[in-house]
């Protein structure tokens, strides 16, 4: 279906809803942008900044307004609101979710939606969180990971390339499979790590109490994102199936370090460089 | 002793030579400031620079110019240069060495140059290195760990004082046993778990090739310090005997991340957050 002139709905206006809706309403194409949130001021505050053109009545309400579907609520909620919301579904034609894993989740909303479901990721996001964050320009030359379920229709697919287009996202099809095994690799496992060197430094500065003095950009940079929220680690490691293995990937290669000799070391640790580089400065990096 | 007025000698024209030569000559109170480098053309350099008033023709040479002597070379050669030295120090009131790891050197050290010697770590770096890339800016503000030996005479500790004001260092005195622990927290253990997550993220970019088209600021950060030259990490893993440790308490908490229920999970990552935060904003970064 085209995206153009169509009727679209965003469940939920926090950080990533917020920007969704926002670099829509750039967009300008679309019959009407409709929300809806719990938090009622929210809507107040999305229409008021002019990024929806109307704020629904209900989940219920959301739903049966919208050909085109966004869900953009914490991972916890999306399989129970969809749920609730299916029901009232009928005339929609495609439903997106922003889930940052898919695992059980992705396999709950594609038994509940059917063949218009499939996971649209942007790698995008902030430390900082809600709608007052929010902005289109987050988003803007991000790669977005678009993940068909095994329903979903090539119609469907084909949408979510032109929502990629309308939102300046760079569209990536992937599967569910690899999409969580690439996130818990590159996005979880930096935060489990980086909270685990934050709370062994801690422990390690009860007994000496000069550390923070002699912290400088090495231990900043490599413990920064356990900074997060605290509320978003816990359900990745209860969703994402990968995040285990990756978990004990790295408690393996630690051993390993323990164990090498020099010519180990130094070919060992110049082609962890090299990884690094291809991975951060690589195929990714070419916008 | 003062060292307005004296001899200083540097062993070492590389990144933290060098840039101890430029402070120093910046500074401009010494009687003599001289060096010797393997490397004929890093010492002809530093005199075209005007970051050193004498070149000496030997290490031998060096030493009995020097009434303070300071060890700037790579680690693995501070002791068995020191042994060549030694010998001809008998004018020497200090010998510092700026090895960024103690253990078996730092004791090596005090056995060979005796009262005279102690540890002066600047916590200052960059990932480039050699003479080029030295700088007087590099030291300023940065925090020094002055470490005793057990036979360090108090004049020693001093004039180390001395010296760090003269750098523009904040000189903090440390026992040898909490500047190596502080240390494999805060610049080893970075680097290790960078590696890993580095070789890791590489594993899965075989099987996974979109990984880096995911990869964003989280991986980036994380990741950073695998990139130091492939000769750094060897050196540390041999004689920091406090890295060993650290690795084995980090490999304990990310089991314990594995298992962890909801509210473990809120609770413990709240925790690492705030020690993260005290550890890079707190005392430490009140300069």
């Amino acid at each position: 279906m085209e995206l153009e002139g169509s009727h679209v709905g965003i469940l939920g206006l926090g950080l990533m809803g917020g920007s969704v809706a926002s670099g829509l309403s750039r967009w300008g194409k679309l019959r009407s942008l409709s929300a809806w949130d719990e938090d009622g001021q929210s809507l107040k505050s999305a229409l008021s900044m002019g990024i929806i053109s109307r704020a629904a009545e209900s989940l219920e309400d959301l739903i049966r307004l919208s050909e085109v579907l966004i869900l953009a609520v914490p991972m916890d909620l999306m399989v129970p609101l969809s749920r609730l919301g299916a029901p009232h579904g009928s005339g929609l034609k495609a439903v997106f979710d922003i889930s940052s894993v898919r695992g059980d989740i992705h396999q709950g909303l594609g038994e509940i939606w059917g063949e218009p479901h499939m996971g649209f990721h942007p790698m995008a996001g902030s430390e900082r969180s809600g709608l007052d964050n929010s902005s289109w320009e987050m988003l803007r030359g991000a790669t977005v990971a678009l993940i068909p379920g095994e329903g979903t229709g090539q119609e469907v697919i084909a949408t979510a390339h032109r929502l990629a287009q309308a939102l300046d996202l760079r569209p990536m099809e992937m599967t569910w499979e690899d999409h969580d095994r690439a996130v818990a690799w590159v996005s979880h496992l930096p935060m489990v790590l980086a909270t685990a060197l934050s709370l062994g430094a801690g422990e390690a500065t009860e007994a000496v109490d000069q550390i923070p003095y002699l912290a400088a950009g090495g231990f900043r940079d490599t413990s920064r994102v356990a900074c997060c929220s605290p509320w978003l680690l816990p359900p990745l490691l209860e969703h994402n199936g990968e995040l285990g293995p990756a978990i004990d990937r790295a408690i393996e290669i630690l051993k390993e370090i323990k164990d090498w000799d020099r010519s180990t070391a130094v070919q060992r640790t110049s082609q962890g460089a090299s990884w690094r580089n291809y991975i951060v400065d690589g195929p990714g990096r070419s916008r």
